[in-house]
């Protein structure tokens, strides 16, 4: 039996730092509405996708930084994107900075069915970047001064989304390129990864030859052997573009589980891409080359969950001959 | 400094089920011999690189199968390589059906120094088909019944490749699909991963609609998001061609730490490729994004050694509205 899905990525351009959340959330009310028009049951926008990319500045105090969070969700300023999803009976997913009532920090992303209720929450766990003021750097990337290690493990959910029980998943940008968070959401049979990104054209990290003609090509590669690996679907979604003079790239996509890129966004400004997903496509590789419990070999794996880092090798020396 | 390495994938056409070790073991020693005339310092053979890829055959009695398997290595079949290699100073990768003293059997690699001593072995983890005769299947693949899961883990060894020590370990075909698998040669930071493969051009399993035309797409997909997420080489070298009536895909690959591929293999013969190999572009990758002290987070990795298996999600339900 056909499970159909019809899938929306609503890349963002830029956000400028003068601009209100109001803003970002108009623009999004309109691309939902054009997903809508077009007859999409789920819309995916990216990380952080109501405030410019504030963790390229430093700030000594925290404190000076939260008007960059979220304290509460929704809130005002973004209960017009609620109302729209409940006006055309379609969920959304939303990244944003999150500051807990008890003052914690994370980058946070939130899958909201139509009724308005948060159906998923996730919390980032592989910040890139940097804690404090690093002076060899042309731009600061600052993700693990500003949020904590996300706490939510990666979770899984079956929940409505369109007309199926669909298992949605979630990463955030640096995430991607980890197969570990990818595989952690295949052992929960996810379908749908929703994952949103603020990825610099460039590197600024200023360390050797990085090649910047190869950040895209790692983010499709990194999302598509995702898909491929675990059996997925996913909608891998940017802000891009020049925001406060500095370029974020888009290439947002939507990958089946082959591995294949079904919708690709094109230019760097608000631009929704759409893909039909047939859900039952994730069955193939779950039940044949990719079944886990028929193949995969935990007693081999030790050394991933052991230590976080890597160590040298044992050394062979030839004997003499 | 630079650490230079040139690594010659040599990709071996079809061998006949009729055609003994010995015109095998020829093509192989012409093989390095280019190589050498190449300037290469290693060269990878793909996986039973001495005779056909008999999986595809059910033998009710296993012992009727021994032919296939190598109790001795070298052996009065393979020792011309072991002595072109010390012949031209150069090392070489092989794979083949071992078969121990005590009866055990491997789909096995090794990495043989030029002085002829082994420097590393390898015994396949991910063992991909079934151990019974599967009637449903068009084409059988018995690597479940003929050989046992490997017991040598991963291993990663530091040892003379050319003119440097070099990192080195190996994944055998349907290894590379499993990312565990490659992180784990990461996590020992591994700079080379020497890899053979056999895979048939069509899927089969005769189970729905698995896009054949997909095949190498995926085979390239692993080996690529392997490099890049893991910071290493690899030469993906494949046993290519019609077998006894069934099709083998070639395209060998030689892929860098970016994930780039620096030579392809476009026959589906014999044919060798060179890549001139700078191994300090490891660094980069493992000193920034995937430093994995920095940024790996193995506590929420726990499913992906806790268990081989998927387990489907908690279902969320919306509350009354």
């Amino acid at each position: 039996m056909p499970r159909r899905l019809v899938l929306a990525a609503a890349q963002l351009g830029p956000i400028q730092r003068a601009e209100g959340r109001e803003v970002a959330v108009g623009r999004m009310v309109r691309l939902l509405e054009l997903a809508h028009r077009r007859g999409a049951e789920v819309v995916v926008f990216p990380e952080l996708a109501l405030t410019t990319f504030f963790p390229r500045w430093y700030e000594d105090d925290l404190a000076a930084a939260d008007h960059w969070y979220e304290s509460a969700m929704p809130s005002n300023a973004t209960a017009p994107l609620f109302e729209a999803a409940r006006r055309h009976g379609i969920g959304f997913h939303l990244g944003y900075a999150e500051k807990t009532p008890d003052g914690r920090r994370f980058n946070t992303a939130i899958y909201v069915h139509p009724s308005g209720q948060v159906a998923l929450k996730y919390r980032k766990v592989h910040l890139p970047g940097h804690a404090e003021h690093d002076p060899q750097r042309r731009v600061q990337h600052l993700e693990k001064r500003y949020f904590e290690v996300g706490d939510l493990g990666f979770p899984v959910v079956r929940a409505p989304v369109g007309g199926n029980d669909v298992n949605i998943g979630m990463l955030i940008c640096n995430d991607r390129r980890w197969p570990e968070a990818w595989r952690v959401l295949g052992m929960q049979q996810v379908e749908l990864v929703m994952l949103g990104y603020n990825t610099p054209s460039l590197n600024m990290a200023n360390r050797g030859f990085e090649a910047h003609h190869l950040r895209v090509f790692h983010s499709h590669l990194s999302v598509q052997a995702g898909c491929y690996q675990n059996a997925c679907f996913a909608a891998a979604v940017a802000k891009a573009g020049t925001e406060d003079g500095h370029e974020l790239f888009g290439h947002s996509i939507i990958v089946n589980p082959q591995g294949e890129i079904m919708a690709q966004a094109t230019s760097w400004e608000d631009e929704l891409i759409i893909a039909d997903c047939d859900l039952e496509m994730c069955r193939l590789g779950r039940e044949t080359i990719f079944d886990f419990a028929a193949h995969r070999r935990p007693d081999a794996y030790g050394p991933i969950t052991a230590r976080a880092g890597s160590q040298p090798p044992p050394a062979w020396t030839a004997a003499a001959g």
